[in-house]
């Protein structure tokens, strides 16, 4: 059974290496489409579409990525418990405020372009999961760290909190994956280098959410 | 302690039973929209457009709907561990005869339109993961039905039974809710009654799978 579950840790910890890989697999791809096809990034430009390239790379690298590295933390930060879970905290904590700046990013492109704001179902799913993202954060807060609750509120508590949270990383990879799609669809792209860039960037960012997930539920098993 | 797990046990019942809810709503809004606003679904129409109505329809209800009530079987079928082994087990073959199905119609409505095959991110997502579905299943019944692997081998290939199945659930889910965003973008639907329809049936299958990986995940603790 030692065996068994040395044979277990290792698998984990390969799959924790892996999804390292690909969450910056996915950011390399996603940067390489932002400044190479899509003229790069800037929040004070007068060009919108610069404005708006800030909203794909703040969702991706400073929420989805975050949030990953966050829910691993307990996994790849060396200390006491203590230290890896202020680590987990602090990076979700992280990942709401690049989060924020990135959804601000989006309002300010459809408002310099007076588009409609919130109509697609990218739109309903991605401030769905932010919204319920943070109440996660805030409960998690009140409960594990301060005020801590009691010791049987937090063990009744823990099992939602890790199934919410993996219920919240799949959300906002589905707000990911439609995001691209809908760009892909209104970029009218069919078999060009950018389309298929696009597609591998979104298969990088869903194998990156599939193996910080097996990470997390490999870890129950021990 | 055994009154936590008997709430537990409830609270995972009654999830089941929201997710059943959900599975259902998800199936009404698909047909509303297929039937009223889509013009109806038929495999050996002359009409393109109902030909490919079949898409949707089979991925949801044959491929998708069936999978999660095959995972929830062994909590809502009555009768002896192999009866509920073997619902779980034709449930998902269901699934999958009816994806291909499904999978037949979107080539032959490419066909007769003259479009390109599995160009979109939508394809990529939905084709890998219909693969690795049923990679899965042969996996799952080879080690847990016929030829039955030994106990060690069996409880070694359980817990990536499990999560690789989760898993298999969102990847479905990412894949119907990029296929009915890319339908809505090339409708160019906005504020409308469509656009919300779809909507609202893209967040019915979310929270269905989301509730069903719950079913499962909250089994896990008691």
């Amino acid at each position: 059974m030692d065996v068994e579950r040395e044979l277990f840790r290792r698998s984990a910890s390969r799959i924790t290496v892996v999804a390292h890989v690909f969450g910056l697999l996915a950011l390399v791809l996603l940067l390489v489409w932002l400044l190479h096809y899509r003229g790069g990034l800037d929040y004070d430009s007068e060009n919108s579409y610069r404005v708006f390239n800030v909203h794909p790379f703040l969702m991706y690298f400073g929420f989805i990525f975050m949030a990953g590295e966050g829910m691993m933390a307990y996994k790849t930060v060396f200390g006491s418990h203590d230290v890896k879970k202020l680590t987990h905290m602090l990076l979700h904590l992280l990942a709401i405020c690049l989060g924020v700046v990135g959804l601000c990013a989006v309002f300010k492109f459809h408002d310099m372009e007076s588009m409609e704001d919130v109509y697609s179902l990218h739109s309903w799913i991605g401030i769905g999961t932010f919204s319920l993202f943070c109440l996660q954060w805030l409960v998690g807060f009140a409960t594990f760290m301060f005020p801590r609750a009691s010791k049987p509120t937090r063990e009744r508590i823990f099992p939602w909190h890790i199934s919410g949270g993996r219920a919240l990383l799949y959300m906002s990879i589905c707000a990911a994956l439609t995001g691209l799609l809908e760009k892909a669809t209104f970029l009218d792209l069919h078999h060009h280098y950018e389309s298929r860039l696009i597609n591998f960037t979104g298969l990088s960012i869903l194998i990156f959410g599939i193996l910080v997930d097996l990470s997390v539920a490999m870890a129950r098993y021990r």
